[in-house]
């Protein structure tokens, strides 16, 4: 019979048997879990239907020979290595030196590691990308309220911790380091967010004398070079779609591809119901009706779901209605019937084609709202299906690209003008003279990339005519002597340039199929941006207030 | 005859030629410097005589067929890319993005890079190394006065900014990542000291399973990967030393092999010297003599120089004296002889083999400092006697490791201790007993690696058995509280493991042969932590200090 013991490394485990006869046998049976080991003894096979299939090891043993204990483990460890699902994460947070161990946090630490290397060797090896380390601690971007201060010992002067390296890696074009990237830390202080973290690391690329479709040809090739051979495989060009046709058929403008069911746009249809449009008071020309249908899943809509959906519409989209069928039996239309017209229902049914069985999703008020109701429905009603068992999206990686967005948004008060994305983008050639015109109708060289739903990476063609920038911070109320420096570098002999960042925390997530960013982080923050661990944030005692010239308020 | 204008981008430059009959003469002729443009035109070869051998493409032009300005420079820059030294730091500072367009920015940046992504091959590619991003918000160390702290929005909570992820790595080690590194961003808040920055970049290694020799000869290995091969080679195993011998050799933990001269002991001579032994009141155990012999150099030990090394001795090394000898003539040990007496001096000059021309410096006094005090003439003379035209230092690159530091120092004050490098290290196996009974002899297994007299990185064997490291922290007065999570850490199953840390910026310098680190950052700050180019640390809104629960001070 013998004793047995699986030993574990960073690598996988195997199993050390040692004989009763064995004087070792006595050691084995008082060592704790966990605890440090070196083994010396004979690789064998093992007895012939002793072999374990479900182990990568499991047709080999060790024999023991010797045995040195090199770190004995406590025997009441906080949680076993061997139950992943037993510990709850903050607990698993607080040990994370424990929860390290995990074969799943060995791997996606270690798939994060190489996926990190394979983009290096790309952006360097094959384009002759330069890697430049930017500054961390610089001064607040105008408006930047989510950024960290760091007091200095100049009386009450701060840094601010960047938020990306965006004006370093347009000066660095402008001082004639044409290929740059680097994979930079970055820091946002966004409360409790979830899913996000106070510092997160994005993989940031500037290039000068390149277009649109050349940073986009680009970045397929880095993302072709690196992507994990272990998982499906992924094809180049990604698919290309507007802003506006992502709203279109999506309802999102990060569409996931890998669900089947595209929105459908049934304003005109809706347009002739007399019932509905005599009786309220929606603005003509921006009012839209879209409609989405889930099929063979009515009997999924249980009430309250159907009520978490009107709360979700409701609250986010107020701007407009939302109606859900379960379509089953004959006279499961009689509530639209009421609200749009037997005549216009019909139309609508035949339209969308709706079948017994089916759940048909309305939407119908503010175009924006209308369509965003039911692209959000397209993917929550997908993730309860899925989550009973039912297979819908498929286990492809589907990018996209999103392009032509609004380089402006309409701002916080009347008649201001905000960015879509940030004031240093490029407006699209064809719309110039939309500028003063009409410019919420100016599109920027703005993309963005998407990958399964999720938003990995946006970039921009930048501005880099020193008057064209003038004038776009002029029109967003942008103090330009906080900005100075930047537009002197732009009058100091600039190049055309873009750039791109990819999220890379996000991006490792996905590849690695994890629950959430946490699980491909070694060390990550909770929610309220508390390290379990070592207890941080912390109060600092008061000779660092005095050196750093700050006292705390509201404490 | 025709115009010419010169083509300048990342890689190099190159003619442009336009005949007086070209209609383009008139768009050169009011080109602003360091315009962007865009040219067309046929590659030919300079008419013979015309070549230019100082340029790389010196024997080529480009006939000019078309061009397009792409963004137009302002004619009055603050200073000319073509004249590097004609600008002060401050102003290169300043205007950043223009003085990154010199030919030896470009090369350090390109450099660093270079290095960089050899080292990060080597350690994955070869040596099964994980890169693992640590945070840098985190807790402050116990005793960390050098540590910038951030605000956060819990009231009277701050992070601190890592000075090193030295936690995180010994963390890793013990979460089963058995090979780590990390090209890390590390931050120390050190006031104005010369040639450091509020943030610095180093390669950040940690190994389970590991020795000193095995931690040494892997970082050869990585430094022989990496090694530019444009700059002389290097040879490894790299010499080792330990701390007492370099301290008896040269003067300083941090030697120069490429001075080739030594310093020597001559205590036992100078303690013949009864003139200079019982006039004083040194203290018999720890006295020291040193001196150390500058060959065919007296003539540059003027008397300005020798009153700056006496205040330097004066001001540093106040336990010891210096004597500077000028040899020449027959009466140049004059001095020597009133102070020592005939015979010591000749004991001296015949041990010493002192000649015609030579330069002499002599210290006695506590030990350390007369090592320290001809170990720093050793270096300072020579940098007098290069500044004048000498060569002395070769021009190879000489590494060498300095091992068996004392684990502790005194502390502050008396009967206390300090950590010579830090609480983790590992005590020398054979001096345990030592460690309660005779602490300051204790020897640490910490390795420091020293290039050309330039500490370019450190590192140990970690303390992993939580018995000791409690000791440790007892022996050194740390709050066990603020170190719980890794007394913790250590008990639940901890390899042994080591690791080393090196200083990026500072290695890239002396690989770049530059003045100064800040030539090899791409946008650093001043030694009082200034930006020139932003103008941070500024001050920050009353709304962000609210948000942050703090009130600025000594304002």
């Amino acid at each position: 019979m013998g004793k047995f013991l699986v030993l574990r490394d960073a690598y996988g485990s195997i199993q050390v048997i040692v004989s009763d006869d064995n004087s070792l046998v006595q050691n084995i049976n008082h060592l704790p879990y966990e605890t440090v080991i070196s083994v010396t003894g004979t690789v064998v096979a093992r007895p012939v239907g002793q072999e374990n299939k479900k182990m990568k090891t499991g047709e080999i043993e060790i024999q023991l020979e010797a045995l040195e204990v090199l770190n004995i483990a406590t025997p009441q460890l906080p949680f076993s290595i061997r139950e992943y699902n037993k510990a709850k994460e903050a607990l698993r947070m607080q040990y994370r030196y424990l929860a390290l161990r995990f074969p799943e946090m060995q791997r996606n630490l270690r798939l994060r590691s190489n996926v990190l290397m394979k983009m290096r060797e790309y952006l360097i090896n094959n384009c002759d990308f330069v890697d430049v380390e930017t500054p961390t601690l610089f001064k607040s971007t105008p408006g930047g309220a989510r950024e960290f201060v760091v007091p200095t010992r100049h009386p009450g002067q701060f840094y601010s911790l960047v938020q990306s390296p965006q004006q370093f890696k347009q000066l660095l074009m402008i001082g004639g380091i044409d290929r740059y990237f680097q994979i930079a830390r970055c820091y946002r202080d966004e409360g409790s967010r979830h899913d996000r973290q106070p510092e997160f690391t994005q993989l940031d690329i500037e290039m000068s004398f390149i277009n649109r479709e050349g940073l986009i040809e680009m970045i397929e090739g880095l993302l072709l070079h690196s992507w994990p051979p272990e998982l499906s495989s992924i094809k180049v060009p990604f698919d290309h779609i507007t802003y506006n046709d992502a709203m279109e058929l999506y309802g999102s403008e990060q569409p996931d591809l890998r669900i089947p069911y595209n929105i459908q746009n049934i304003t005109e249809l809706i347009k002739q119901s007399s019932t509905l449009m005599d009786k309220t008071d929606f603005e003509h020309n921006t009012f839209g009706s879209y409609a989405v249908v889930i099929p063979n899943s009515q009997d999924c809509l249980i009430n309250s779901l159907k009520s978490q959906f009107n709360d979700m519409a409701k609250k986010q989209f107020p701007g407009a209605k939302l109606v859900q069928e379960k379509v089953t039996g004959d006279s499961w239309n009689s509530k639209l019937i009421k609200l749009f017209s037997e005549d216009v229902t019909k139309n609508i049914a035949d339209k969308l084609n709706v079948k017994e069985g089916d759940t048909l999703f309305i939407s119908f008020g503010e175009k924006a709202d209308a369509q965003q109701i039911v692209g959000k429905l397209r993917v929550e009603y997908t993730n309860v299906l899925e989550s009973k068992g039912r297979k819908i999206r498929s286990s492809d990686y589907l990018f996209l690209w999103v392009v032509d967005f609004p380089l402006f948004s309409p701002g916080e008060t009347k008649d201001t003008l905000a960015s879509t994305h940030h004031p240093f983008t490029q407006p699209h050639p064809d719309d110039m003279d939309l500028i003063s015109r009409d410019p919420l109708k100016v599109r920027g060289l703005h993309y963005d990339l998407v990958l399964n739903g999720s938003e990995i990476g946006g970039g921009s063609i930048r501005i880099h005519n020193p008057a064209l920038q003038t004038k776009i911070f002029d029109m967003l109320d942008i103090d330009k002597s906080q900005m100075y420096h930047l537009l002197e570098a732009l009058a100091s002999g600039a190049p055309p340039h873009g750039g791109i960042a990819l999220g890379l925390d996000r991006l490792t997530c996905l590849l690695c199929n994890a629950q959430s960013i946490r699980d491909v982080i070694a060390f990550p923050k909770t929610m309220e941006g508390r390290d379990l661990m070592s207890g941080a944030p912390v109060p600092i005692s008061s000779e660092e207030m005095e050196a750093y010239h700050i006292k705390t308020i509201n404490v």
